[in-house]
Parts: structure tokens; C-alpha cells; sequence
């Protein structure tokens, strides 16, 4: 038999990937999760039958979801990160030595224990004794922060279901005001490829939510739709990529993806994107 | 009735996309050729069963395949390009106004004759009075040719069937002597995501043929392999990406993906490609 998984991206365009087996299939309490080990890209991780991260390509998403936001602002001691509760990028933001704390506020408890049982390499990070873990809907862990944070992460499914709170103009005044003085947001923001209508959507509700600059980066993402994926910081100042390094040279050079010339590299878009922004 | 065309990019992943219906399928002397009118991407041009290009992504690839070495050579009066019969790269070419000819040098006289009925966007610059049409084997056209080319595009298929002579050494030795002593020669080169052993040997066989200096850049073509692709530059002597501005200002204006920062942004590799290539 030849099992395949295919996720459609569009109603005409998909993702097609052979299957050695199912290793985990349930309903939580908020969503469908599947992890099926794939031939090609590893174990695969589904919320609601979409591609969440794979083994094989998830350090892509992850590092380019945590490192440019902690290089533009490299002095943060703490940071929030709103979903991803599968750890990969609570595992990238722990590489930065003056990080004081990581909370990771994800929704879904079955999602966590299922990363910690079948994707070890990503949650390995979630026992570091700086990170503490928060099992609560990411649009009201906000409420009562007022000028206390550093870097607010954004690991979200697509706008629909539980994420669709994530994707307002409300959600971003909420961390706007969380945010300290010279704070950051940085959000996936799904593929310049096929959402061009949610990514201009993103820009304006963050501009109308107060931030000052807004600044969108790609990378290749195999996994997700289009094979190319964009992200969004939005700061309370201008956003200015300094040339330091902020991490320990080791970091540097265990990366799958990213590396300092890749950080500027990525700010540049391309004509479509940029038209899309207009 | 529901059509879908799979291709598979590696025996366990593929690419997946709805088909409205079947414009040409016929085997020519050399491939099978097909052209289907996709839901997603417009139509579709297949060799031997494999995306050659679509409508909608095929000016990301003709405009990274030509504007880096037209920007890194802009003097350029003579172009050849090997492969190519869509014609996607000589309507590229032709937008440099310092370019005096543009040889295209196609094996299949059946591939620009479908490109001329199915593909007229791509192919119309193939009347342009400055351009020869020539249907010859790419690696037997340069034969004689001595310190005569500015710049060699290979616009090939992958390296399979009629291609692979295009993957050779003794191809590159024939590139490096038909070129001039500030030629250049640029190559599509496969995919970073699955092909790595291809581009290892593409390398390798660049320098061993006696260029000076051989660099690889990407950029994301969401139909093909991993969505994401390279290309190759090798000079006679060391590459420099110059802040020249060869192009009429309305050029960069309509280009879809290219523009001057992405030609610097272009040639900043992922670690795991630089890894690739030590």
C-alpha cells in the first residue's frame, strides 16, 4: 500500500507527501492533531489536517521566526511567544546568553505533550529552567501588560479557528501596549505566494495598532504553501538591522538557515511582494 | 470529473495541481512535450512529464536566470543562450539596450513552436530582429568558438536525457573557451532542497574546467522542486556585483520578482547550502 498525505494550499494547488506511517491521531480540545512520519521530510506535525512543521524543514521557519527579531532588538531579557507550542522556537530564543526568561503561551496542552513525545529536538528546550510554559488563549494572556515586554513572537497557525484572534488589529494593540519602549513583535505571515490579501491586512491593523515601523522578510519554507513564507516586525521605533551579533559564534555556525548575511538578505523583497505592501 | 497533475520531486514528494485541460501532448523528436492549463498557475509547459514553467511563476525563474549575470557583465553585447525554447530568457535578455544579438540555441524545434502557440508572453521577443533562433545540440554549438561570447545562459532541463550533456565538464571547458576573457557563464542549478549532489558537482566541474570564480544564488519558484531554486555564475575572473544600473528605469519598475537589492540579497546563502558546497 502507498500512503499519502496530500495538503491542498489552494483548491487547486497542493503539497503531496508518501507516508510510512500515522504515529498519532487525536481531537484536543481545540483542534484535530496528527503526526505522520513522512518518507521525505520526517515527522510531520498536523493541526487541523495543515502542515504545522516537519522534522526536516521546521529549523527554517523556526530560526528565521526568532533570530531577526532578536538580532534588531539584541538586548531583550524576556520574551513572549504566543502558540508554537511544539518548543521550536522557545529551542532557538534560549541560545541568546542575556535572556533572563521565555514564556510560551500556548493554547492547546496536547499540543505541547505532543511535541515532547514525538518532536524531542524541538521541545527539548521547554525544561530549560528560564522558560515557563502557559496554557491559555494567546489573545487574553496580554491583558493587564502594559510596558513590560521585550519581544512578543507570534508562532500562529493560519488565521483560521483559534488563530483567527491572533490576526487583529485589537491582538496587536493588546501587545503594543505590553511592549516596552523600544519593543518588537515579530508574527508569521503566511505565504507572499497565495495571501497577499491577509498579509496587507497584517500591515495595516499593526500600523492603525500604533507601531511605527513595519517591515516584512521571506525565507523558503518546502513544507508550506508556495515553498515561500514571509514574516512581520513591527516596532514601536524605526527599525534599524545593526551589525551585531548578539549570539555565541557556536550558534552561529550549528545554524540549518540563518547566518547574519541571510538577515539583511531577507528584508530584501522581491517586486511582487513589495507591489502586494503598496 | 476531477484532474490533477502530480509531479513528483523526489520518489516521495511532489507538487499537486488541478488541471481545467489538456492543450498539446505530443511526443516530439527529442521529449514528450505537454502543455495543460492549470486552475492555479495558468498554463503549464511539461517536458518528458517534468514543470518546465507556468504561466504565473515563470518570470521569477527567466528573471533570475538572466538579470544577475547581465548585472554582473553589463557590457554585454552578445548573448547565448543554450536551452531555453520557451523564450522566457531571450525576452530577458532583450531588455538590455547595450545587447547588439542574442543567439538561442534550442534542440527541440518542436518546444518554441508550441511556446509560440501556447506561450506568447514568453516567446514574443523571438521576432525581435536582434535575436537568431538556431536548433542545434547546446553542446555542440560551441565547437570552433574561441574568445568570442560575453555571456552563456544554460537554460536546460535537468540533467537527464538530451540535458545531461549540459552537467558536463567538457561542456564547461567549451563555455570557458567560446567565451571572452570577461565572459560569463550563468546556469539554472537545481534545487537546494533535494538536488545538493548535483550542484556539489556542478561546482567542482566549473572550476576544474578552468573558471576563476563560480557563485550560486536562489531565489523561491513555487512550481518547482522544494520551491526553491539555484543558479550558478562562473567568470573568468572574480565576480563582482557592481551598483550599476544597466537596465532603463521602466524595466526594473515591471519586473515581477527582480530588482537591485534582490540581486545583492540573491547570492547571501543559507548555512545548509554553504555546507552544501565546502
Amino acid at each position: 500500500m502507498e500512503l499519502w498525505f496530500t495538503e491542498k494550499h489552494t483548491p487547486n494547488a497542493g503539497l503531496t507527501l508518501k507516508i510510512k506511517r500515522t504515529l498519532y491521531s487525536n481531537r484536543s480540545e481545540y483542534q484535530q492533531i496528527d503526526v505522520l512520519e513522512t518518507e521525505e521530510f520526517g515527522r510531520l506535525l498536523l493541526l487541523d489536517g495543515l502542515v504545522m512543521t516537519t522534522e526536516r524543514d521546521e529549523a527554517i521557519y523556526h530560526e528565521m521566526l526568532v533570530h531577526p527579531p532578536l538580532h534588531i532588538h539584541p538586548g531583550s531579557e524576556n520574551v513572549l511567544i504566543i502558540g508554537g507550542g511544539d518548543g521550536g522556537a522557545v529551542r532557538e530564543a534560549l541560545k541568546y546568553p542575556g535572556l533572563r526568561g521565555v514564556t510560551l503561551c500556548e493554547i492547546d496542552r496536547e499540543v505541547v505533550e505532543v511535541a515532547r513525545r514525538f518532536f524531542p529536538r524541538l521541545s527539548k528546550g521547554l525544561d530549560d529552567p528560564r522558560v515557563e510554559v502557559v496554557f491559555e488563549d494567546g489573545s487574553k494572556i496580554l491583558q493587564g501588560l502594559d510596558n513590560q515586554l521585550d519581544v512578543i513572537l507570534v508562532d500562529s497557525t493560519d488565521p483560521i479557528g483559534a488563530a483567527k484572534a491572533l490576526f487583529t488589529k485589537k491582538f496587536y494593540s493588546s501587545c503594543h501596549k505590553a511592549l516596552k519602549e523600544g519593543g518588537i513583535l515579530c508574527a508569521q505571515s503566511e505565504s507572499p505566494i497565495y495571501h497577499t490579501d491577509i498579509i496587507r491586512s497584517i500591515k495595516a491593523d499593526l500600523l492603525e495598532a500604533g507601531f511605527q515601523d513595519v517591515r516584512f522578510y521571506t525565507a523558503p519554507v518546502p513544507t508550506y504553501p508556495g515553498g515561500f513564507w514571509s514574516w512581520v516586525i513591527a516596532s514601536k521605533k524605526e527599525i534599524k538591522i545593526s551589525d551585531q551579533a548578539p549570539l555565541p559564534r557556536e550558534h552561529y555556525e550549528a545554524m540549518y538557515y540563518f547566518n547574519r548575511e541571510i538577515l539583511k538578505a531577507a528584508f530584501c523583497l522581491p517586486n511582487f511582494f513589495k507591489k502586494a505592501l503598496e
